[in-house]
């Protein structure tokens, strides 16, 4: 007890001595106070009222008055009593700190026992939140009857022919009108191309059938002209080819030699004619329009049997609609490779001449009417009905025109049949005259480039010379205008040529003036473009021609085409190596924000659609994404259900906001909510040589949601010190060895992402979870574009035109670089195996640019500029390396890109945008007893 | 001089004054620490020690010390001296209060100046930028020299009729194959219907014309059933009818006698046949596919000469493609009006059935397949291929399910010609069983309805029967599985089938089950919703049926249809009235950013696309937006322009950022930017009664840049009060008088709105300058969405079912409220033309949810969330007074409007976004020297 109470003395005197300083400091200031202002107010002011009103003074001049010894004797006193109060005090002091140090210590723990026990709330939140996940995530795999579909397995081979329903038994009673009026569901086969499975075709390989008996048949002969056996060479490397008949659901036959009495021989001897021809496609080229019209118009069509007759030219009364198909100009296609160097730029939308003919006479009202407008608008118009003159008189074509010419028709080979066709069939009407380079020099000066179908013959649909017209329009961007709207376009059942070209009755030439005055320059451009593409994509060259004539076939049978393959992804480690662990690491403290449920890594559900999209997006796949040649195990363009409809009987995968009812805060990150079932994303890193950085990157992903795993590109040729600690993260990371280094590995497909979302970041780059929990949830809702942080633009050279690329600050963008942006895989593939190798090269070459391209394939795509979301606009790690981006020449080289890559697509798809995107309650006032959708973004 | 020197003199003892204040301030503190730390810490204390250290206090003792006279003379001076210190102090202090007044007024005038300067700064800016705009425009003016295109005007009448080009000369020598190979180009009168002009036809008001003779022909006489009289009557209407044949570009004839012989008499007896029945159609309506066989195969067809058959029964040998068209069932369509109260939910995706069939005997082989899959999983399918079996048996129909198939055949009209038909051409074969009670309860629980295509000829294309089964499918939302590939569906030049119908050739009915089961929920959901709007929109009603077969031959033909109407916006004020004007008013201070531009008004460019959306946009105009039946001055789905085509030769209207070079702050502010020209917007203001908050919001609107007109929509019965003062804003304030008062008045399309954009607010509405400036910038890029400040969202009831309003703070929304929020001037239109009038009625019988209304049909037509911009949630100004949408039952109303609206659209079209808009550099640390994009946004 004793001690207690002599600290409580202690604290007494202690507190005296405080209470008289306090006194002190308080008086002192007021007395000045009241001094100041006597001074400068007060009259009555005196000395003694001084004194009066400072008895402390008296106080201390009342020891002034004491006398010498007693003056001692009390001094001494005072100076005992000092002295133990001074012990006392000291004794205190001690004690106190003591005993604040204890505090501090107790406090310190205390603190901790907090954040220890926030963290353990938050993780137990989470883990809840995940079990709850993972409970309905049982349930509906419970629920889930329907098994899902997995790609399309190959077929073993059939082994025998079967015979139903292909002939319907009066079939025999009418041959001619049954042959003649061929549709697919009468005269195909669809048992040999069941759905299930893969889509081959068998190409016969030779064309001189007609020398062969059936004894001597035989596939080493030799083809008839060196076009037909490069065909034939392209067929046999397409990814459709089969030299097993018994697999194949077509038969391709190609025949450039039209003698009808040589037809009926060759068929008949086909190996595997069937009895009636089945299944089987004739690819003719006649070159002549006149052995057209005998074997197509004539009898001689019952040789065909059941047939598809696959030609440019077709006549009204033997076209069979929706079973024969035209084709488009194929013989003078360019040679593969790098098409965009052949074709003129897109823009400027109006060109030299508005509309522009070439060619031999034609019908004489149109001819007579279009020479009326031309001489009204010499300026505008070059029509020109006759062979003799020359257009431009006087101009020797220059080199760079004349390797244009030689460019377009095909390696060096003169095709010789077509051009005598139009003098021996339909007479000089129409006719080419034979004058490529100046049609050449024209089209590519023409907005718009007329083609007029011959007069003659109304049954006349299309031909080799109409064909030939069109590619050339398309390929010089010349909008083609057809006069005429009888014409028969290639592949009209899957290609929409009303984005294309302009038809026109003959009989409203008088009204093209006005017509063709009535189109905008963004019309002209929108047209340009769209042939541009269906020019690129389906029948620039002998390839792609044959590509899109069986994806026509094979999209008419239903059957889907084959999937993309995935890059296999080695491990960078050897199969017996086992990376370290990193044991402990701390987390960065930002990251204790409840961001949503830790759950297992799910894939993306893929290949779910394989036949609906045949249907229900057919023409989106052949039209607007110009894609129809591959199967897409998931695409940007999946539809959206409505949103009752997971309530009322669909909610499988759904996570909708506090179950539906909505709202903010909490219950907001719990669940993904929006329009599409749950979903992950995986992020892939490209790195190379620092593997520091690539640890610290990694480690700060611990506890990330919605991440199924993490793809790391080792770039480096050196594997990665065995010594390495790798983080375990909670999700499984997979590093892959590139072939080569390079910054195109970054958007390669590989078969470990199984996710439609990928997050591509530098791997030095610095984002937070809630910032990468925000993106993924913008990017949900624009799964077609790209959407990420560090926004860039591409800003027009006032000085010297052409484009730079900016990465200022600003306030408008149409970049957003894939060092920290979500985009969908599709996306991958595209860049892979669809986008111009030209670019790929140029980021090889420059090792930069990547980005760039990246953002316009994808704008290409989807006619959008990015998004940016957050405030967020640099991302490096603080105290990490300065990368080489900061460099003048790497500047240098992004401006080229940018030139150069709008070279290769013809224009620049690149758009501006002036918003970005935030969470929806940010910087919001809202009531206190409401949360933000995340604390700091 | 002298009063400074004084002033210097009194200067220097205040000085002096103060001096020892301080330094007495200053030392006893530092005393006081001094002293206590002594206390505690110094053990060599002592009182010589203390006053020694304390000067002053020995000082103040001396003073004691002297002798009472000498004190008193020392006090007296020091008394003295003291008066005259003080009263020195006294003027001084009155001097130094005056000399701070002086310069407080003085820092008021400097600051007043400072805000006028800069003010007039930012006027100066703003008058430069407008200048600078102003040239552009001026020299843009000079430099376009295409005239854009007006609406087109309707055409003179033909006075005589045109010769050339139908008639070819060998067209005699071979008349029936001529007929028999007709298409347009060949057949049709293109000179009858001129582009420019109007689209006119001309319905031959009788069917009775068999019994007429060329002499006695007449109108008078009565047609021959109930339904064509109505038929007849229904064209009558329709806003392409003339009776004024020489205007007309078509000639309607409705058949539904076929009777050969009959035909040949009534054709030659037409009064305006031209002798070869150019331009004519022939809707024949047989009932009996016998009749057709006889009329469409035989010789017979060359009664029709050069008319265009349009028939729901089609024969592959007779049907010419491309010329003769298809027509959806009409007979038993369903009475005009609410086309949605017969309508069964879009949700949920699967029903009670996968796939259902009802109907007589079919194909052998494909009805014992499908027996098989029946027999394997009989829950799943419904085959039943006799007539005598009744299905549900034992079962009553309820009355509702007797009013819904009484609904479904015309007006009680009983059509048996087209039921004897099944039995007589058909046989049994596919027959309907005429049990359409069943029939319906059944497709109303089917997934999948099939329809097969009749096994015994493989010429016919297309019956009545299949065309009712396909509408009868698409009525009660079961998807159309044809069986059959060679079904021709109706009007499929203009529509695209394969996202409405899954056709199957008849050889792949064992993969049916597989194909059924592969399509995911959402494929289901987008197959109906896609059935359900060609089935609204296309041929629901008789009308429909009408509209979209004249629509086929209009687009096909090329004209343009009818601009939409425009509602006539008469002024609330009488004409001699001029409002009175407010002199002067103050505009806010929050305004004086410089946020664009002031311009003169300019109207959005209209009716510039008339011909090039036919070609280039036609399939989005049908199969997307379903608009194909009216002409839009503009759209939200314009095309839009690569960004480097404006600097290369179409920069006619462009404002890029700082000429191209981009940039932030002022140079963002000074141009509009982005990817399309510029434009400006129109203010829509709905007001009632509150007269002096309008006054308000329009004052606010004082030199708002972009803003082209204010239309002030007068809801109120009483006229404004004459002495109202109205603002001079600078641009033009219409106030137009309502009808009614009407919240749909929100959405009128008047004429004095003359541009895309709208930005509707509410009369108390109190938004910033920024804020409208920066949601108009948002609107550009998603023209086609909703784009505002107020967001709400539809929360799913978790206790009852059903859809709830929710307007609380919310991370995830589904609604933007019109009350402040831009949209395009086509969803006026839409809205008040387009929209189910049920939806119109229920927001004039609530006075309430036009907003949700909105919202729904944007979303319908979109398949897109509204955006949201900026953080402001509410824009009530302060101190107006509370609205009615505060009140309990207006929230009650409004979780009705939605579940009511829901129901009209047999879905919830709205979708949630988690994001919002904001400016690119909002709340972003940038350079000192770099300006922001919005000061506070």
């Amino acid at each position: 007890m004793k001690p207690k109470v002599i600290v409580d003395s202690d604290k007494m005197r202690m507190y005296k001595i405080i209470l008289l300083v306090v006194l002190v400091l308080l008086i002192i200031p007021l007395l000045t106070h009241y001094y100041l202002s006597k001074v400068s107010v007060d009259e009555n002011f005196s000395s003694e009222q001084y004194i009066n009103s400072h008895p402390w003074i008296v106080q201390l001049a009342d020891v002034d008055k004491l006398k010498g010894a007693e003056l001692k004797s009390r001094i001494e006193e005072l100076l005992r009593i000092k002295f133990s109060v001074t012990s006392e005090l000291r004794e205190l002091e001690a004690k106190r700190q003591h005993v604040q140090s204890e505090i501090a210590v107790l406090n310190r723990r205390l603190e901790e026992a907090k954040m220890e026990a926030g963290k353990r709330r938050n993780e137990l939140d989470r883990l809840q939140i995940s079990l709850q996940q993972a409970k309905v995530a049982e349930k509906e795999a419970m629920e889930r009857n329907t098994p899902r579909l997995g790609r399309p397995k190959p077929l073993a081979p059939l082994r025998n022919i079967p015979t139903y329903p292909v002939l319907p038994e009066y079939n025999s009673k009418t041959p001619s009108n049954f042959i003649k009026h061929c549709q697919m569901d009468s005269c195909f086969d669809y048992s040999m191309c069941p759905i299930a499975s893969r889509f081959y075709f068998y190409a016969y390989a030779l064309t001189a059938y007609a020398n062969q008996t059936k004894t001597t048949f035989s596939e080493n002969l030799q083809p008839t002209s060196n076009i037909i056996k490069n065909l034939h060479e392209i067929l046999r490397n397409n990814q459709y080819s089969t030299r097993d008949y018994l697999k194949a659901c077509i038969f391709l036959l190609i025949i450039d030699d039209c003698e009808p009495t040589k037809l009926a021989q060759i068929t008949k001897n086909l190996p595997h004619w069937f009895g009636d021809g089945r299944n089987h496609v004739i690819w003719m080229s006649c070159g002549n329009s006149g052995s057209y019209k005998e074997v197509l118009q004539s009898d001689y069509i019952k040789n065909f049997g059941r047939a598809i007759v696959a030609t440019e030219t077709i006549f009204k009364d033997s076209f069979r609609y929706k079973f024969d198909l035209v084709v488009s100009h194929w013989k003078k296609a360019l040679p593969s490779g790098e098409i965009w160097t052949h074709l003129p730029s897109i823009v400027p939308a109006k060109r030299k001449y508005l509309a522009t003919f070439l060619g031999g006479e034609t019908d004489h009202y149109v001819q007579s009417e279009l020479l009326k407008i031309q001489q009204d608008d010499p300026q505008s118009f070059v029509f020109q009905f006759s062979c003799n003159i020359p257009l431009y008189q006087g101009k020797k074509p220059t080199q760079s025109e004349e390797n244009e010419v030689n460019a377009g028709s095909y390696k060096g080979e003169i095709d010789k049949g077509g051009k005598n066709s139009d003098n021996s069939a339909n007479g000089k009407l129409s006719s080419l005259c034979e004058n490529d380079l100046l049609r050449t020099r024209l089209l590519i000066d023409s907005t718009f480039s007329l083609i007029i179908l011959p007069p003659e013959d109304f049954l006349i649909l299309s031909s080799e010379i109409l064909q030939l017209r069109l590619y050339e329009s398309l390929k010089y961007g010349a909008i083609p205008m057809i006069i005429g709207n009888r014409f028969e376009p290639p592949f009209a059942e899957v290609i929409d040529w009303s984005r294309i070209i302009i038809t026109l009755p003959s009989a409203r030439i008088t009204e093209i003036h006005y017509l063709l005055k009535s189109f905008t320059d963004t019309d002209l451009l929108a047209l340009r473009k769209n042939g541009r593409l269906v020019f690129e994509n389906y029948f620039s060259t002998m390839e792609k021609v044959a590509e899109t004539l069986l994806a026509t076939l094979r999209t008419r049978i239903g059957v889907p085409p084959n999937p993309y393959k995935d890059f296999a992804s080695p491990s960078v480690f050897n199969e017996s190596f086992v990376p370290l662990k990193l044991d402990t690491f701390t987390v960065d403290p930002e990251e204790e924000e409840n961001l949503g449920p830790i759950e297992p890594s799910y894939p993306s559900i893929s290949f779910a659609r394989n036949y609906s999209t045949i249907f229900l997006q057919k023409y989106e796949f052949w039209n607007t994404y110009f894609q129809p040649f591959k199967l897409y195990p998931y695409t940007p363009w999946d539809l959206t259900m409505s949103s009752e409809a997971k309530f009322r009987g669909s909610s499988l995968g759904f996570r909708p906001i506090a179950g539906g009812a909505g709202g903010s805060g909490k219950e907001f990150s719990q669940s993904i909510g929006g329009n599409l079932p749950k979903e992950q994303f995986t992020i892939v890193m490209l790195t190379y040589e620092r593997e520091q950085v690539l640890m610290n990157s990694l480690q700060r992903l611990f506890g990330l949601p919605y991440l199924n795993k993490v793809v790391v590109v080792w770039n480096s040729p050196q594997s990665p010190l065995p010594d390495l600690r790798w983080p375990d993260i909670g999700v499984p990371i997979h590093v892959t060895k590139a072939e080569k280094n390079s910054l195109n590995n970054r958007f390669v497909p590989y078969d470990v992402i199984e996710t439609e979302a990928l997050l591509s970041i530098d791997d030095d780059a610095h984002l937070r979870h809630d910032e990468i929990v925000f993106g993924f949830r913008v990017w949900r809702e624009n799964r077609d574009r790209i959407v990420g942080f560090p926004g860039r633009y591409h800003a027009w050279d006032l000085n010297f035109g052409g484009w730079l690329y900016n990465s200022n600050y600003s306030c408008e963008l149409s970049m957003v670089l894939t060092g920290a942006a979500f985009y969908h895989k599709v996306y991958s593939y595209l860049y892979t195996y669809e986008m111009p190798s030209a670019i790929r090269d140029k980021v090889d070459e420059l090792m930069n640019c990547e980005d760039i391209a990246m953002n316009f394939l994808v704008s290409h795509v989807t006619q959008k500029p990015p998004v940016k979301v957050t405030s967020r606009w640099t991302f490096r790690c603080p105290g990490c390396p300065v990368t080489l981006s900061e460099d003048d020449s790497h500047f240098q080289e992004r401006h080229h890109c940018i030139n150069f890559f709008s070279q290769v697509y013809g224009y620049t798809p690149l758009l501006y945008t002036q918003f970005r995107a935030d969470s929806i309650l940010f910087k919001t006032r809202i009531p206190h007893d409401k949360q933000k959708c995340f604390k700091y973004i």
